[in-house]
C-alpha cells in the first residue's frame, strides 16, 4: 500500500506526479481535487483513483499525503492547510510570489511541525545529481565557480508571463535553487541584467525575456547564470562547476543521438522540446524521494527554507537588473 | 482492457515484459506461467494477474496473446500449440536452433494464418529507429556500408553458453538482423573469421567469444560486424551506415551523461553495464507494436520469416568461420 | 621580399612572431633588436637576420614594419616614435595601461596616418573565426546573447602579475575584445564581480584570479565573461553566441584527439596547455593579415582604437568590481 | 646544416616533402630534380635550392639523403641505384606493386646497408601515434579486435586507377600497415569483400571501390578493415583498438570545430577534405624522423620489410576477394 496520496492539481503537472505516484510500488493514488471535472476524471480514469473535492482529501483518514499542484496563489493557503491537518505535503514550487507571505506560511509549517517539500525538480535529475556527487566525493575539489545556462525552447503565452512573477522568480528561480544546491556556500551579492529580445509583448507586461545573473558567496565563489526564453535547438539546460582540482559538467540530453554526416557537415538532432520529456527522470525520483522522506520521517529536501532562499534571491536578482546595482542578499 | 496476455516463463526476459505489458494501457497481463513457483509469484504479486498452467492458458478464453519467455528448446513447439490454439503469438529469439526445426514451426504458423512476432528487440530502440528512418526519408542516398559494433561487458556462465546454440546464434543473431533491417537487400555471402581471446572456457566448450564477418548482398552492398563478449567500459552497441550521399550513425548510451575534468583529461562515465537498462524502451516499445499488430490484425514484423534468415545467417557465419570459406546463403 | 620587418623584443612572444614571419613567403625578418643579447642572437641564428638597435631600425631604409614585443611600459612610447619614422607598426596589447596615455598616443598616430594594428590574436584563431564567419552569413540571426568562458592553466608568477595592471587588463581584455568582435554592438554598461581563489599571493598583491562580468548593449544584448587563473585540465577558451534563429559555438582544442575507454569511462587527454600552441595558427594569421595590410595600405584591424575600447571596458569592471555598482561606459 | 637532401619528383607529394625538409633546422634541401621544369623551378624558386638531374644528385657529394617521389613504377630502380651510390633513401609508398620486384629491391638494399624508410605516413600522425603509445603504455592490456574505417572524399581520376594497382595496392595498403603496427602480431589470414558502389568506371577498370577485409592473427587476433573511395562528409579516418582491459581510439579531424544548433538540429563542419591537409602534422614528424635516422645511423622504420608485408596483404585480400576463399599469408 504505502504511502497514500491526495493530488490536489489535475493539470499538466498534476498529471506528470499522478503517473510518478502510480508507477511506484512504494504509494498508492487514492484521490484527485480539481475544479475542473474533466481534469480530475481524466486522471481518476487512468489510475483508478477516487475524485474528491480538497475538503474531503482534507478530512480524509485514508491519505497520508498530499501534492500541490494548484495555481501560485493557493500554494501558501493549502500549506497552511493540510500541515494544520497533519497532512505530509509536496508543493510545486513556488511557496508563493512574495517573501512575507511565504515567512508567515513557513513558520505555521514549522509550529505544526510538518513535512513539506518544494518541488525543485532539477535537483533529481540523475545528470545534475550526478554532477553534485561528484562533488560531495572530492572529484573537483573546493567548489569554486558554477555557471548554469538555462534556455526555453519559446517563450509562454503572455497569459502565463502575467501570473508568473516575472522571469526571475518563474524561470531564473531553479537556477537559483541548483546555484545552492552546487556551491557549498550561501550567495551574499546578486549582480544582473534583463533584457527584452525574444518577445516586445513580454516587455510590454513589465517582464524580461533574457536575463544574465552573477551570484558571489561570502568567500568569494561566483555562479554565473543565463536565461533566455528562447532556443531554438531545444531546451538547453547546461551545469558546469569549476572546483580547485578539476571541473564537472553535465552535458545536454537529446530524446535520439543519431548522427547525420554529409557534404554540409555532422548533424545531431536537436535536444528534448519540453521540460517534461527532459525531466521525466527527475519527477519520477523526485516523487520517490518525497515518499521515502514521508516513511522515514525525516527532514524533506529540498525544504521549505530552501524555497524561500531561492525566492530571495529571484527578488534580490530582479532589483539588481533594475536599480544597476549589486543587490546584497 | 485491450489485449490479454498470457505470459510463458517468469525469469529475466519474462519480468522485462511483464513490465511492458502492466505499464502499457492497451494491455492485460492476465496470467503467467513458470515452473518455478517463486518467479511466477514475484510476478502475479507485483501485477496483480494469476498463476495459471500453460495448459490452462492455452484453453483461457480471456487471454488473446502469449508472451514465450520459455527456454529455447521449447519455443518451437510452444509457438505450434498457440498457434494451433488461435493465439497470437509474441516468441523471445531464437524459434529454435536448428534452421529445419524452425521451417517446420513456420510451416504450422503459415498454415493456421496465426500471429507470430519474433523478439528482435533492437529494431524498436529508438536510436536505432532512428537510424532507420533517417535512410527510409533519403538522408543518406542509396545504402552501401553498414558498421555493426556490439560488444557484451562480460562473457555469460558456461552453462548459458552450452545451450546458447554459440555466439553466431545467440548474440550475432541480433546483428544479422540489424544488417538486413538496415540494408536494404538480402546477404548473399559471408566471411568470418572467429576466436576465442577473452575466456579459453568458451574455447573449451567448442565455441568462439570474438567474430568479425563481412556480409555481402547481390548489388554488392557490405555490412561488418564486430562482437566480442567483453567490454571493459559496458555494453557497446554502434552502428553506422553509409549510403550514396551520406552517413547515419547511432551512439552509445549512458546511463549519466557527465564529464569530468582534470590533469587527467576529460572522463565521462561507462556505458550500460546491462542489455535490459539499455533496451529499456526497446522493450517497452517492441511489445506496444505487438500490441498494435494483435488489435489490427496486421502482418507481424519481425516475423518468423525474419527469424529464420537471421538464423541462415548465423549458420552461414559459423560455417566460413570454420572452413575459411565464403559461403552463399 | 615582401614586407621586411624589424622585431623589438626577443622574448617569448617576439620568438612566435619571429616564426610567423620567417615563414610567410611575403615577409622578410631583416633585424631584431632586444637589450638581453643572448635573446637576439637565438632569433638571428635562427632566422639569419640582423641584430639591431632599435635606432639602427627607426633609421633603417630596408625595414617596412616593425612588431613591437617589448615591455608594455615601453608601446605607447614605440608607437609614437615608430609612426613619426614612417614605419607600419604592429604592437602586442595593449598599448599602454592608462587610458589616457593610450588616447595621446592614438593621437599621434592618426596625425602621422601611420598603420598601427594591435595584436588581439585571438581574432585570427580559425575556429572563432569561423564563429564570426557563422553570425555574418546569419546562421544565427541576429545577436543576442555571448558566453565567454577563459581559464587559464595556472597563475602567472608575482612578478608578472605586479605589472600586468591586473586580470582586467591583463586576462581579461582578450574577452572583452572578443566580445566586441562578437557583439555587434557596443558594451554600455558593465557589472562584475571579482575574487581571489586560487592564490592568496594574488590577492596580497592587489589583483583578483577569478571573476565574472556582465556587458550589456544599447540594445539589452548581453555578454557573460568568466575567467580563472586555474584549469587543471588545460588552456580552456570557450565561445557561444546565441542570436535570434540559433546558436554558433566553437569548441575548445586538445593536441590529441583520441579517447581510451575502460571500467572507470571514457577519457579523453586535456587541452592544450599553454596559449602558445593552443594560438599557434592564429598568431601566424594575424602576421598575415598584418603584412596584407602593409601591402594594401588598408586600414588596420584591429586597430589602436579597438585596444582603447578594450582597455575601457577593463577599467570599467574593475571599478564594478570594486564599487559593486553596474559601470557606465 | 644537418642533412643535405635531394628530392627526386616535384609534384604534389614531392612539394609537401620539400616544405617539411626546408622547415626542419636540422635539414637543407640541397637540390630537386624533375623532368617537368616548372615543378622543379617552383620548389627551387620557393626553398632556394639547385634544380639539378637525377644523375646528377647520384654523384654529388653534398647530397646525405634523397626522398623518392617519382612516379611508382621507377621506384625500385631509383632505390636499388641510390643504395648502391651510398645515400639514405626515404622512398614514397609503394616500393613496387609486384612482390617479386620489391623483394629483389630489398636484397640490394640489404647488400649495400642502405638506409631505406618507406613513406607510410599515417604511423606518425600525432593522433595515431598515440593511440599506439596508449597501448604500448598499457592502457588497454592485450590487443585483440582492431576495426580501421579509411575512406576518402571522393574516387580519383580513372587514369590514376590504372596505374595505381587497384584499390587494395595504393589504399587499403596503408590499413594493412597500421593494422601491422596496431596488432602486435602478423596477420596470417585474410578474407575480403569488395564491390563497385560507387563508380562504374573503376569497375570497368577492373578495379573495386568499396571493400571490407578481415585480417586474422595467429593467436585469433582480428583486424577489420572498412574503405570506401566515397565519403561525401570529408576525409575519413578512424581507428579503435580493443584491448583485454579496455579501448583506444583515434577520433576524426576537421579543419575548424564549431557547431551551429537551430531548429534542425546541431551541425559541425566535414571533415577535411584532403589528405593532405589531414595529414600535415604526419608529414613533417615523419621527414623529421627520417633525419633523425639518418644522423644516428639507426634502423629505418617503417623498413622495407614493412612495405613488403603491406603489399603482401594486399596481394592476398584481392586474392581473397576475387575467389571467396580465405587466404593464408
Amino acid at each position: 500500500m504505502g504511502v497514500r496520496f491526495g493530488l490536489l492539481g489535475a493539470g499538466r503537472i498534476g498529471k506528470v506526479h499522478a503517473r510518478a505516484i502510480a508507477a511506484n510500488p512504494d504509494a498508492t493514488l487514492v484521490a484527485v481535487a480539481d475544479p475542473l471535472d474533466q481534469a480530475a476524471r481524466e486522471i481518476s480514469g487512468r489510475y483508478g483513483c477516487d475524485i474528491r473535492t480538497i475538503d474531503a482529501i482534507e478530512a480524509a483518514a485514508d491519505i497520508d499525503a498530499v501534492v500541490i499542484c494548484t495555481p501560485t496563489d493557493t500554494h501558501a493557503d493549502l500549506i497552511e492547510r493540510f500541515a494544520r491537518g497533519g497532512k505530509a505535503i509536496f508543493c510545486e514550487k513556488p511557496i508563493d510570489l512574495d517573501v512575507p507571505r511565504v515567512e508567515a506560511c513557513l513558520k505555521v509549517v514549522a509550529a505544526e511541525k510538518a513535512t513539506l517539500m518544494v518541488g525543485f525538480n532539477r535537483r533529481f535529475d540523475p545528470h545534475f545529481m550526478a554532477v553534485r556527487r561528484a562533488i560531495d566525493d572530492g572529484a573537483i575539489g573546493k567548489v569554486e565557480m558554477v555557471n548554469i545556462i538555462s534556455r526555453d525552447p519559446g517563450p509562454p503565452p503572455a497569459e502565463y508571463i502575467t501570473r508568473s512573477g516575472g522571469i526571475f522568480r518563474d524561470m531564473t528561480i531553479h537556477d537559483f535553487d541548483m546555484a545552492r544546491f552546487l556551491l557549498g556556500e550561501e550567495p551574499v551579492r546578486v549582480a544582473a541584467s534583463a533584457s527584452v529580445l525574444v518577445d516586445p509583448q513580454i516587455g510590454a507586461l513589465g517582464d524580461y525575456d533574457s536575463i544574465s545573473v552573477i551570484l558571489t558567496t561570502a568567500s568569494g565563489r561566483q555562479c554565473v547564470i543565463s536565461n533566455s526564453r528562447r532556443a531554438t535547438y531545444g531546451y538547453d539546460q547546461r551545469i558546469e562547476v569549476h572546483g580547485s582540482s578539476g571541473m564537472v559538467a553535465a552535458e545536454n540530453q537529446r530524446p535520439v543521438s543519431i548522427e547525420v554526416a554529409n557534404a554540409k557537415g555532422y548533424t545531431r538532432p536537436p535536444l528534448h522540446d519540453f521540460f517534461m520529456t527532459r525531466y521525466l527522470d527527475a519527477y519520477a525520483h523526485e516523487i520517490a524521494v518525497f515518499i521515502a522522506t514521508v516513511k522515514t520521517g525525516g527532514p524533506a529536501s529540498p525544504s521549505g527554507a530552501d524555497g524561500l532562499a531561492a525566492l530571495r534571491l529571484a527578488d534580490a536578482a530582479l532589483k539588481a537588473a533594475a536599480s544597476g546595482m549589486t543587490v546584497d542578499v
